[in-house]
């Protein structure tokens, strides 16, 4: 036994050397890489790909797992061992129900899909990217028949990023979410707009690059085991628990790109960089879920960045950097970038309208799934619920349907995980007030250890020996539900719109 | 044959891709990567190697290439399919000498060394460097045990970085030159010594910077496959032939470590960005051997960047960038940058003296590998060597025998290269300039891409198709020779001395 569990740690150890390796490729391809250099590194990711596929379907892995399952029995399930092989027999059962073939497919569909995408992105041609998402919407309908028949058939597609979350789960918590966010909403809609004006100005790049840095130090991010680059779609990769790096990018007139984005990041680098050492290497050195992972950007980006404590210690040295906001009081300024506004593009929505965004996009990908909405007819499916779900109609395809790169990826089922996140941040927020009342008070004074420290205790440390639901329920006493965000959103809105 | 070609070409592809890979995340090591994910790193590059090596010498490699070599009969000897086999069949036998369990130990072995030794450096202790370096020496005994016999024991290693090169050839080239080389530097020695005060002053570092990036682009180093970093010890790296990174050091106070290092690296660069597009992701996507590569850094460093109608053209935009060498003439510049003195450190020796550096080094490794020299009296025989060749002798270890970090990574065998790639860049030179009787006027008014298109044709699109012998005698009619090179050192310095 004890051998046969070394052999998988060695076998686990490869496959996170291998899966660190693509890491580095990736960020260098993002950040670094000479132009003319993609079609390599394309091959390159390929050929590491390939390996690593071939060696997590390997036959010997299978009958090691085999044995391994049988023996598990006998250690404390909750002992890192037992999640090891439990979440490696999981991994290899889903792997090796897709044949290679299909991923060499999947990976030539989706490199010249992400190109289309891109180019009809650029000059609003939705009919350009069609024929490429048809065929991804193929695969996909192909993925799923690989595996078992699932309650849903968009249960399979969910397990991927969310392991275990059905998709009756999430509509129902959608579902309860939409009426209150809708209502919020209308409520806000009917108060005086709040000016944020101040907020779309110039703001010297340099220093908005210093005062990002200066947030996510105080934040707690190890500069000893990390870095940040700029990359045009701002991302976080880790490569091992030593060196988990962020991105930013810098809108010279306008303030919340770097800083919302430079915290958000830092808040998945937080959690990667606080998994426990002993993780190192084995297949549990990672995130719950893209859920848990998103509950962790979106605390430091929210809860936290976008709190009045916060601010109280950070806007005198926002003012020092950018002295055309010492006329705006630190209340202005918190009410400025928390104005809610209905708006056609998700990335730039606000915390009271952002997960809307996700239902439309969830709703649309069940469509297509069950067969009731045809790639076709999607721009205006799409336009159609904006119009529903937050009165706005996008003026072409580029700031509608066109503006999210997943699909082009194949990733169908991811974006529930980003609204889902929203919910566990605040779920966790609760707690987290419970066990450190003086909280906010510490964020008055420029201290986030507490914060970081408790997050580390209760989640970061177990990377992903828990599934999603269990390490919510663990924490927090519940599953994941939409009350404790709706009562964030109910009162922060309330205070700021003087609902 | 057709389809077994294919399998091999499938091979070789993919571990070309390992290497890009490896190469990619060795850049990133030196340029880029926190500090303390250096563990994870190197955890990382041993798996990728590892599987390398266990494709590069698997059973079913060595049948398919039994199979192709008698095929192979069929070929054109020339043609790229031939020489493909012909490289594959010895990197296969090269490598399956070499036991698995021997790779990993000398990959510790050197960890450690190359650890010590830079702890070593720092202290000035030879002692704390030794017991490591005789570990790597009992290392460098047992690799050779791997190998049939050779005429000298050292040929085994010699063969590693200068494919089929004899011992007995390197010692004969440089017993004439070493004649020949001391007699010019004691006639030197007797002229009154050149002015080189100015360029030891304070040179802004970006303005340096984007100098050294004006001069590599003119030399026609392709930005769109390519980029510059800064890195402690500058280095080429090449992962694919559209991806040839260049690094460089900047000294703030001394303008030819810029100046030389970036125009070295882009030699380098010129060579790997060259590669015949159809020898991508095969074997002989790469250059003959170390010498030939070294010859093409060496040439745009000195033959291109230390001549005079090259700074007939850059010096009044060196000028521009520094104003405060207003006042020294283009004729003193030149021969400033061209001092001859007798120094303790290789990297920073002149043309005049640095193969004597490389001679002393040849002559150590040799004699330890016939156990004529103990690692223990290495600093003695260094300092003693160093006083005989160049009239110096180092005040401590650290400015002798512990400045090059080479014996460290195990690297015996590797020193000469250096100083062949001097004598060929010289050879190449006297066919250059027959063949393009006006270069010097072209360089005049800053033009380099009629040499660049030279090398293109006749020495880079080969990439590793010829063994350097071969390719040496194909594009100059003879072998390696000190005679081209003593001509260029002779005619230079006693235009610059009046000898």
């Amino acid at each position: 036994m004890e051998k046969k569990l070394e052999q998988l740690k060695e076998t686990l150890a490869t496959l996170a050397d291998l899966g660190g390796a693509v890491g580095v490729l990736g960020w260098d391809q993002q950040t670094c890489m000479p132009p003319m250099a993609a079609e390599a590194r394309g091959q390159q990711m390929g050929t590491l790909g390939r390996l690593a596929h071939d060696i997590a379907t390997s036959a010997e892995l299978g009958k090691l797992l085999e044995e391994l399952k049988v023996h598990a029995a006998d250690l404390d399930p909750d002992s890192d061992d037992a999640r090891m092989i439990k979440f490696a027999v999981r991994d290899f059962e889903q792997a090796t129900r897709i044949p290679g073939d299909f991923v060499v497919e999947q990976a030539q569909v989706i490199a010249l899909a992400s190109q289309a995408w891109s180019e009809a992105k650029e000059k609003s041609d939705f009919a350009h990217f069609q024929p490429h998402l048809e065929k991804i919407v193929d695969l996909t309908h192909r993925l799923i028949g690989f595996f078992p028949p699932a309650e849903h058939p968009y249960d399979t597609l969910l397990d991927f990023y969310e392991p275990e979350m059905k998709t009756a789960e999430v509509k129902s918590i959608f579902n309860t979410l939409r009426t209150q966010q809708v209502e919020l909403i209308r409520k806000i809609g009917t108060k005086p707009q709040v000016d944020d004006s101040f907020l779309h100005q110039p703001f010297d790049e340099k220093k908005q690059w210093d005062f990002g840095v200066e947030v996510v130090t105080k934040y707690g991010y190890d500069w000893q085991r990390g870095r940040q680059d700029k990359a045009p779609h701002p991302f976080t990769s880790s490569f091992s628990i030593n060196d988990v790096r962020i991105t930013t990018r810098i809108n010279p007139e306008f303030l919340n790109t770097m800083l919302f984005g430079t915290m958000h990041e830092a808040g998945h680098a937080l959690y990667d960089l606080g998994h426990a050492p002993e993780l190192e290497r084995t297949n549990l050195n990672t995130g719950a879920s893209q859920a848990v992972h998103e509950s962790q950007s979106r605390m430091w980006e929210n809860l936290v960045g976008r709190s009045l404590p916060f601010w109280r210690y950070f806007y005198p040295r926002l003012q020092e950097y950018f002295p055309q906001l010492t006329k705006v009081g630190l209340v202005d300024f918190y009410r400025g970038i928390n104005k809610s506004q209905p708006s056609l593009i998700r990335v730039e929505a606000d915390e009271s309208t952002y997960n809307l965004h996700i239902m439309l996009r969830l709703e649309l990908e069940i469509a297509i799934i069950e067969g009731k909405v045809q790639v076709k007819d999607l721009p205006q499916a799409w336009n159609q619920k904006m119009e529903e779900y937050l009165g706005v109609t996008p003026p072409d395809d580029a700031r509608g349907v066109l503006q999210d790169v997943h699909w082009s990826w194949g990733y169908f089922g991811y974006f529930s995980t980003y609204a889902l996140g929203n919910l566990i941040s605040a779920q966790l927020w609760e707690q987290i007030i419970k066990d450190i009342p003086d909280l906010e008070d510490q964020f008055s004074l420029g201290r986030f250890d507490s914060l970081l420290a408790w997050l580390r205790k209760n989640i970061h440390c177990h990377g992903r020996k828990y599934l999603p639901q269990e390490l919510v329920q663990k924490v927090t006493g519940s599953k994941i539900d939409p009350a404790a965000y709706m009562r964030y959103l109910n009162k922060k809105y309330t205070q700021i719109y003087d609902l």
